[in-house]
């Protein structure tokens, strides 16, 4: 394997931190060409020093002028140009998108365009845009390698396979921080007992999303575009323990499912080494005989309203997935911030997607309007 | 895809029988050109009847002369040389090797060398004699296909993957119908209740096998010729709903399984479609919601001696796993006809083996002789 240059859009973020970590474990393989940082610029400087990437972008200006002083040599640029400028930036082979928000759309149309390889983190970019994001990949063959655990079981299960033998795909869901909880016990509950996930450590905003089952919802539209699956053929299946990470079944009835300990560094290694695999040493090898039990229940449409609603929106298509996903950024940044209770997040996105009149075909400047709207919306009901 | 003309060894056994049922099921891609049959003379007159082959082999000369008065325009042959003429059938594309016992093996050469490709359920021919079959297929770039329900899991699994990539291989088994029993329990079982598998209806010398574990033991002899896997990268774990039917670690840790009802028809299907599918329609979906739980379980080495046996025989080498076949088909058969109890099998496996001195890279006539000289050897113990 040659050596890949991989731009990382969100290098401070939890996606970022591990796609470091495999960079690190393989030297030979893997080289940070440029990236983008959030607001915490003491892990930028740690990073900077470390991987001495040639380009790096800042959230702001200020940061950009404060890191350009303390390591010269480097170019530093900020802001959503400068998401762009690090996803299309000349050397680079592969783009992890591993920003948060729908902020990584436009640098993935662009990176695209320029012929780079995607390993997409960013859930939004295929909620908001898949149909544009789709088109554009197909077009300029580019691949589109999911990292997210599910997705990329899928694509691991799919691997020597045939799209036209595809039943179904079938998305496991541990149910989230309130899996065992009723909907009356929900009334009530913390941020930080939501942010509590028994499996997986992750950001807070998917953490949320995992409570809600929004996470699975916006899953369920990614899988639809990654995969060009009706979603009468995504069936969501609550596994509690996050072992198999997602299913293919095929039309001989045979089911080929990918499985490990919850790890991130997997999925995301998986997406930069494509279409090979090298070893990952500090990864904990999954042991079934220890877990002992495997659990599987149907999933509960009626306790898991978000799930219902991204099924919704995925169907009635157009601008009705902005809809969901900006409304769900507005509502969960709002339970964050303590001026929502949990059940609100629900209540906001329903009204949200009930009021809305939805655009078919929407084109990019359309869905930044859309989803400009929809949070404004969104604002004006708490 | 173009119709592919089938050869079928042992067509009246239960592989047999549902190999019919894919031909019979997919008229458009599969053709029954030539099988051999076992005594039921009555169940190979449906068949031709049905299927209409242009070559038939019957175990004895009788069967032949009989069923050609009966069926003009088709050709009769028999016994062991019939079986090879079967195999090599001029017009047959595949092999679908489903004869019981060592019996299977110099056909299966023979067709490996006519260039057939070849769907293997006789476990017999990769057990005593893997070094010359895989050789053989090497040399001949013959494409070996497995039926074993363990080992079309793992080469589905393979698919799209690199062998360098494989960590190790992981064969779950039942456990049989004797799983929850200790030892002292052991000692009475009658046949019938050997022959009551909870997950799988087989023939009767690989249900008994099941229940002393040699199945499994047998299935890592031939995993290690499918799969060139060393055994110490072979693992068996038990797992007693038999749904996940193998799984391959790969050295990134990740873990692809497949799964499925226990259904032969879909391994066989895979082997005759590959590297297609097809529809299966008549096969039941897995519901693993309804299921609710996996099991998996450390497999015990004290408890199943037979597995034991296995491991030492396959990394012994050379003559030593034909020992283990041929001691463990005649104290099978002897159990069966309730000469021997159910612990006397693994006993006299045990003598043969101990007894036994290895010769390295035996051929085909120094497998034969041994094979021949171990059943006399355990015919001399009870």
């Amino acid at each position: 394997m040659y050596l890949k240059y991989v731009s990382l859009l969100g290098a401070t973020g939890s996606i970022g931190t591990q796609t470091l970590d495999i960079i690190k474990e393989h030297p030979d393989q893997f080289k940070l060409a440029a990236m983008s940082v959030g607001r915490n610029l003491d892990l930028a400087r740690k990073i900077i020093s470390e991987f001495k990437p040639e380009l790096v972008s800042t959230q702001d200006q200020s940061g950009s002028d404060m890191l350009r002083t303390e390591f010269p040599g480097i170019l530093f640029t900020y802001g959503e140009e400068g998401l762009t400028e690090v996803a299309v930036f000349d050397k680079t082979n592969i783009l992890v998108n591993a920003v948060m928000g729908s902020v990584g759309l436009y640098p993935t149309l662009q990176a695209i365009e320029a012929g780079k390889t995607i390993a997409i983190a960013n859930k939004e970019t295929l909620v908001t845009a898949g149909h544009l994001v789709m088109e554009a990949a197909r077009r300029k063959k580019v691949a589109l390698l999911p990292i997210d655990s599910e997705h990329s079981a899928i694509f691991q299960a799919l691997q020597g396979e045939k799209e036209k033998n595809i039943e179904k795909i079938i998305l496991t869901a541990s149910g989230g921080s309130f899996r065992d909880k009723t909907r009356d016990e929900l009334m009530n509950v913390t941020v930080e007992e939501a942010l509590n996930h028994p499996n997986w450590s992750m950001g807070a905003k998917i953490t949320i999303d995992s409570a809600t089952m929004m996470n699975k919802g916006l899953e369920v539209i990614e899988a639809h575009w990654l995969f060009s699956m009706p979603y009468d053929r995504i069936q969501v299946l609550l596994h509690k323990e996050s072992i198999i990470h997602s299913m293919v079944e095929f039309h001989d009835s045979s089911i080929i499912a990918q499985l490990g300990t919850p790890d991130m560094r997997v999925p995301i290694q998986f997406a930069l080494t494509y279409p090979d695999r090298l070893p990952l040493t500090s990864a904990s090898k999954l042991n079934l005989a220890q877990i002992g039990k495997l659990h599987f229940a149907e999933m509960d449409f009626d306790r898991f309203r978000c799930l219902k609603f991204a099924y919704e929106a995925g169907k009635a298509g157009g601008t009705m997935p902005t809809v969901l996903n900006a409304a769900n950024e507005e509502a969960v940044a709002a339970f964050l911030k303590g001026e929502i209770s949990f059940l609100q997040i629900e209540d906001l996105i329903e009204k949200a997607i009930s009021k809305h009149q939805i655009i078919a075909h929407p084109d990019l400047e359309t869905i930044q309007t859309v989803d400009k709207e929809t949070r404004s919306f969104v604002k004006g009901l708490y």
